[in-house]
């Protein structure tokens, strides 16, 4: 145990997810110690960021308007909806370049262990978006675990009865990965998922 | 990318020591995410330790006031010093209750590689305590790594003309290790170091 504050700050650190009581103590130095205004720098961004940060009214995506950056670019395709659970989950898309539409974000996924049911999620919003008749095509991404998968059968069976075509992910092996240390389900998920190539 | 402030906040956390550019937008979105005053207090108690925090004057540690914890207390025994690279090493130490001397911080170790030579260390400090004559003992407990262990030299020879016993910290296998998994540094250490137990 450390003096006062600096057992407070590296206690304070601790609660972030990813850090331990070790990490904390390792960073807590590093800030104390540091000549410039690293600390400075990083408590103003924390309280500029809380500020300012503000979720898509659309989409749920964090911005810093009303409208996020996609929302609100005219050459997005509004036809298409992704659905993902995060909006760090459309970063990961985004990166890939291959989705051009628009996005709707949960706000997370089924989870009757920690009490998230549908109502907890973002779906009302979707359903109030899918009114839309330009829309065309759902895309479920949400995460291939147990409550994504949850999630994305749900949704399935909720957007069944629209004229909407609804699609998921393919899962299977992962790039550049190796064979030999697939887990079963994702070699059972590529067989399932396997596409003539001739 | 982010917009904003978002991408700033996750700049910030990733130049913290052991957070990398996933750790830091997990938390960047935790901390966003968080309906309570989870960024807010972390952002104070990290100005206030900021402000409050200071080096003890004497020995270097960190501390609320001019003098820390441990040097204002009576009950030590101000005849032994144990010199250590950082005040995090001094909590390390504490814990094992097994020291009732005072410390001396050098703020690092020597590393030609990082331009850290003995003028950027403590070590004019150091010997300016040790001209006090109830000085009896300087322990060297500096890491047991490369620059670690050149500093400890640097100090041996240093101290070497001095009427004080200067001792290192005994380096071997650690306990509840497995003979089988210690390198061979450690091993060699353990053999030259070992004790008659008869």
């Amino acid at each position: 145990m450390y003096e006062g504050i600096v057992q407070e700050l590296i206690d304070e650190l601790a609660k972030l997810p990813g850090v331990g009581p070790k990490s904390a103590q390792r960073i807590a130095f590093y800030l104390i110690e540091q000549d410039n205004d690293v600390a400075q720098t990083l408590s103003e961004v924390l309280r500029e960021a809380k500020e300012k940060v503000r979720f898509c009214q659309t989409c749920g995506n964090v911005s810093e308007s009303d409208k996020c950056g996609i929302c609100s670019d005219q050459k997005r395709d509004f036809g298409l909806i992704c659905v993902v659970e995060e909006s760090k989950d459309i970063n990961a898309i985004e990166r890939t370049r291959e989705f051009r539409g628009v996005y709707h974000v949960l706000g997370g996924a089924i989870s009757p262990i920690v009490g998230i049911g549908p109502d907890q999620l973002r779906i009302k919003d979707l359903l109030k978006r899918l009114a839309d008749p330009d829309i065309r095509e759902v895309i479920l991404a949400t995460n291939p675990n147990l409550e994504g998968e949850a999630t994305a059968t749900y949704l399935t069976r909720l957007l069944g009865s629209m004229e909407i075509s609804v699609t998921k992910l393919a899962s299977g092996l992962p790039v550049g990965g190796d064979l030999e240390y697939a887990d079963d389900m994702t070699l059972g998920r590529a067989f399932e998922g396997r596409r003539r190539v001739n």
